[in-house]
């Protein structure tokens, strides 16, 4: 059986002061189930992916929250799986689907982060790591990442100059997309000259905390332009410091060479990808966890300009988690709508070339605790 | 394809001191693993059903930190349905088997109340009602079902006295299970003089604040004793104000229709349940959702000892949520693993009597937002 992408739409990400969590969600729904040209009486499941509705929104219990919103009475829930919570909903419904019982399958992420406080959002999103182990002696999520950036920069002789080109790549793309946070341009020094998070991160070497919600269409029975070819889960230590090594992210590896094993595939064949970028050292690490570069050649590649738009791989063509933003929940689900859009011609201003053929997903749960990868395929 | 039960275990349930969140899942896990004769390397996946994770034990990323804690790196991540997160998460792990993806699935269900002061515990719990129209003025799930119970009283001439019967039941089925939060006989006058919470419902009205775990193995490859023969999930509204009618929840009804259906029995057919009586009310309405017993004859049914132990449906022999208590998370896990050792005839002192063929789990969401019901045969 096939799994086909019908629809996908999101918000905007950003600020969205005027909309909560439940007005976000049922926005990119309701145009993701218009693009797909079905009715919403033809779904017959929903899959919510969030990850901090409860502790700053107030709010848990979303499948039926939504359900009751559209008006149906369908099954619902939520998946969570920190920051990979998005991708991990897509392959849960991917499953719900080659089951049989269900047909046509809703997939929304969502996450309201900006009418918190920032010291409650970082709390929030600290509890992805090891609450007895990490959280509980202060560690933040940039902490974890500057660890990771510095042995990875200890070990390949990499420059926070070399960090930086992530961001600025990513701000370039996001230019072109309307939905982006930052639809703004950057340079090598604005990221150096930013003020420091967690040496050696800057301000600009981090994702931001953005509002935002993203909407799927999966389907079984009907024909869509672009098709799930593999999804593939893989886990690994919640805690940083139980890990072998600091600038691989194993579970993405394994996760990885799976979702290729699936697709019947090799990495060469991959046209396309959207990275976890949480940190610029995160889609350094992606492009080796991924097979795209070799061990420790990640930033001469990116130099190279193999990932840029006009390059071989174009990677985050979204502007990715770090200038389109990252609505923790939303995430996964932007990055295959973005994939989805540029399989099949529908991705505006920053639509590539045509005849890509495969375009992958990497989202990352904490520091690597959670990997998911899946791998779309024009058809 | 079948999906077979191979073991299950839970730990005790009560004030667990001793145990954090993830002791407690371990303790489930690795029983649960050691009756159903597999090793931890024949697992390849694990859902985690949780709520309150985040709010109440400042850990999200469930699923990352238990496949860790076992020194896996297989595909694992948490669902969420509030009250009905364990009913759901058997629901997902069924699917994901009947895919052909996975063979041998670890679900797993814990919840570590104890620890939180009352009244976060109150504040967290609201989070399965809806935030901006209720939970935010002040309504608790007590109050909620007491709304139902008033409405339920007025409609069907049914007293205290008569709700009463089924905290009396239940917390004399719980002396027989060792692993219950509450091993004490209670009468109805200890019932009726109990302090109010939400009149009508007083403190033994009311399921507990509970910690613990419980564990189940499901398998589409190993023959077990009993098989998961119906998973069926429906929603409702989140509010209850939303509701055409207070006195039933229509989720249930829905999910308990489509799941004869797909067990291809009637009701008729049911040795045995398991239902959600969070409140006493909620086990009457569950008697009618369910087609135990018609509408409005819920009380005379009880009364009469048909779902005693000795009765022709015998309802809660583990206790209950109310008497063997309530680890959200953990609930609905424990509901299929009672059903799965009286059907097996490994319950210990509470075991029923032998020729059960058909058994069921009623597992609600909030005030009935979601409702899942799974289905089991001895095989």
């Amino acid at each position: 059986m096939k799994i086909c992408v019908l629809g996908a739409a999101m918000t905007d990400f950003g600020e969205n002061w005027k909309l909560g969590l439940r007005e976000m969600a049922v926005a990119a729904i309701l145009e993701a189930v218009a693009v797909s040209k079905l009715e919403l009486e033809e779904l017959d499941a929903i899959v919510v992916s969030n990850m901090s509705g409860s502790s700053l929104a107030g709010q848990d219990h979303l499948g039926s929250l939504i359900a009751a919103e559209l008006g149906v009475n369908i099954p619902a829930f939520r998946i969570e799986g920190a920051c990979a919570s998005g991708s991990l909903a897509i392959h849960t419904a991917a499953n719900m689907l080659l089951a049989g019982n269900y047909k046509n399958i809703l997939v929304v992420g969502a996450e309201k982060m900006t009418d918190a406080s920032a010291d409650n959002v970082t709390k929030a999103l600290s509890r992805a790591a090891d609450e007895e182990w990490e959280s509980f002696y202060g560690v933040t999520f940039p902490s974890l990442y500057a660890m990771i950036a510095r042995e990875y920069m200890r070990s390949f002789k990499v420059k926070r100059s070399d960090l930086a080109l992530v961001s600025v790549k990513n701000h370039s793309n996001a230019v072109l997309n309307p939905h982006a946070h930052f639809k703004k341009e950057i340079t090598v020094a604005d990221v150096l000259a930013a003020a420091m998070v967690a040496d050696p991160l800057g301000l600009l070497d981090c994702s931001p905390i953005t509002d935002g919600a993203a909407a799927l269409i999966l389907s079984s029975q009907q024909k869509g332009k672009a098709e799930l070819v593999a999804s593939s889960v893989a886990t690994d230590t919640i805690a940083l410091h139980d890990r072998k090594e600091l600038t691989t992210l194993n579970a993405a590896v394994l996760a990885a060479r799976k979702a290729y094993q699936q697709a019947g595939i090799t990495v060469k064949q991959i046209n396309i990808a959207e990275v976890h970028d949480c940190f610029s050292i995160a889609e350094l690490i992606a492009y080796e966890d991924l097979g795209f570069a070799g061990k420790g050649k990640a930033a001469a590649m990116l130099k190279s300009g193999e990932f840029n738009r006009d390059g071989r791989l174009p990677v985050n063509t979204s502007g990715g988690l770090k200038a389109c933003g990252h609505p923790v929940g939303a995430t996964g689900i932007k990055q295959a709508a973005e994939i989805y859009w540029q399989l099949c011609g529908r991705a505006g201003k920053r639509q590539l070339k045509s005849g890509l053929q495969y375009g992958l997903t990497h989202n990352v749960g904490g520091s690597g605790g959670t990997a998911v990868i899946n791998i779309f395929k024009n058809v």
